[in-house]
């Protein structure tokens, strides 16, 4: 286990990263290094390892960033109680390898207070998710943009970031900014990690009984479900999936859409799908709100 | 005069600017060079000639783009109209000694239609000459946002962007983009160029018959008295500087106002100024709409 260094402001930021990429630069000249920036919140868990894990196998060097960010929640009380574990995070940022980490505080993101000027997510951001959350999406790419700038590597290296498939609507979103926006940068999303049981790994699971969590499970079956029939070429019949998951006592269902990735609209499913979709659903189960997705292809 | 090298994609600005900036670095190892971007939509006049001489003082390549940006026109007959006069410019841009002119098509810049992620001008960008084109200003830093990402120095070399000052409210809005999102580009105000009669230089002037041109100069009258009490640190009176204005025949003022520089929010003008303030103006004269403004101090 290596200890990641700690850098708190964007001029640290940047010249620590300018040295271990001349550094790998340097013991492989024939290659132009590659520069990985994996953005959190903290509160890490094994998700999280999973993203540390993807971009540690992938380049030369590695940034992770933590950071709470109050412009993307709108409840202040949700902002107030959010874990800061930062302590735990360098532990768990160090046994993935992680070579350095930006944790700056709120005053050198936001020093002028909340930003006028930003991203905007424009209505791929006010439906699913962003339906019951607004500006979060908002605040959610003004952040990443600033993070991409403050970590974009300053000497000639690919620059990389990862983030979880689990939040497809972020990933989507990103996505089209980093598309629309031209920013110098490839993203990466990794894939949901699975419990054996096929339910999606989030820190909220520990709140289901086993009950509740028996009956969680019928949303990774629908998923599958449409997964298989896409892959089949087959109609996906949505219609009968959704009925599958409101046939299930103890869940409720908020939304279940097939959407275009590119642009989160849905999708006609009655016939055989065209290129790729995103199936994306959210339900009530006990006392928690979970969110589960399946690429289709 | 040298014949600036045309390109048209985002890729071979790439590749042209990392050679201009290596050859700039091999002439002279022990600095990092520069790298100048001056946006444009064409149709250049003597303004953007003296952009164009500022950038080239200052750097050691300089990068003009040549873009009608279809996102910043509120009025579909506007944007149609816009004088397309490649060929002129591209004269002119020799004569200043450009090296690299980016002029893409609509295709190369919205492969995809109207980009769904965006810049957001927030509050900065509806009141002023933002209170008359709704959505202009989110279009402007939309584009230059990706312009900043297309041109951006693929090697270590400063960056740095020119803009005009009398677009004034575009130029605090850049400034803003620039320090909310932390694009890594230092931006540069160049001064406005007057006539001998102190006549803002635009390409609208020739519209003016000579009264009402005699008449349009009771707005640079105005800001150079407002100009003159701030340097003495006297009251600003900027009542007194607004009749003046109205008592001007042929003159019909649209709004005047002292603003925050950082914010455009407007500033209390009865005591003496504390720090820079900015005055802006729009009237019409005749068949034209002029704006003006002055930096004070």
């Amino acid at each position: 286990m290596n200890t990641p260094r700690l850098v708190t402001t964007a001029a640290e930021l940047r010249s620590a990263t300018e040295e271990l990429l001349q550094k790998a630069a340097a013991a492989d000249p024939a290659r132009r290094p590659s520069l990985a920036l994996v953005p959190t919140m903290g509160a890490l868990h094994e998700g999280h390892a999973a993203l540390m894990a993807a971009a540690r196998a992938e380049n030369d060097v590695v940034t992770a960033s933590v950071f709470v960010n109050p412009l993307q929640f709108d409840d202040p009380a949700d902002l107030e109680r959010y874990p800061r574990t930062l302590d735990a995070d360098l532990e768990l940022l160090g046994r993935a390898g992680v070579d350095l980490v930006f944790a700056p505080a709120e005053e050198e993101v936001y020093p002028g207070g909340a930003p006028l000027v930003r991203l905007s997510a424009g209505t791929m951001g006010t439906r699913w998710e962003g339906a019951s959350r607004p500006g979060h999406f908002d605040g959610v790419l003004t952040v990443v943009g600033k993070l991409f700038h403050y970590a974009a590597p300053p000497v000639p290296a690919r620059f990389r970031a990862y983030f979880g498939q689990k939040d497809a609507q972020q990933v989507a979103l990103i996505r089209r900014m980093v598309a629309d926006l031209n920013f110098p940068v490839e993203i990466t999303a990794v894939p949901i990690v699975r419990a054996a049981d096929g339910l999606a790994e989030s820190s909220r699971n520990r709140f289901l009984d086993a009950g509740q969590r028996q009956a969680a499970l019928i949303l990774s079956t629908a998923l599958r479900q449409l997964r298989e029939r896409a892959a089949a070429g087959q109609p996906l019949d949505l219609a009968a999936a959704v009925e599958l998951i409101r046939s299930q006592p103890g869940v409720d269902l908020d939304y279940f859409e097939v959407v275009d990735p590119r642009t989160l609209e849905p999708l006609e499913t009655s016939a055989p799908l065209e290129g790729e979709a995103l199936a994306l659903l959210a339900a009530r189960v006990g006392p928690v709100r979970l969110i589960d997705n399946e690429v289709l292809r």
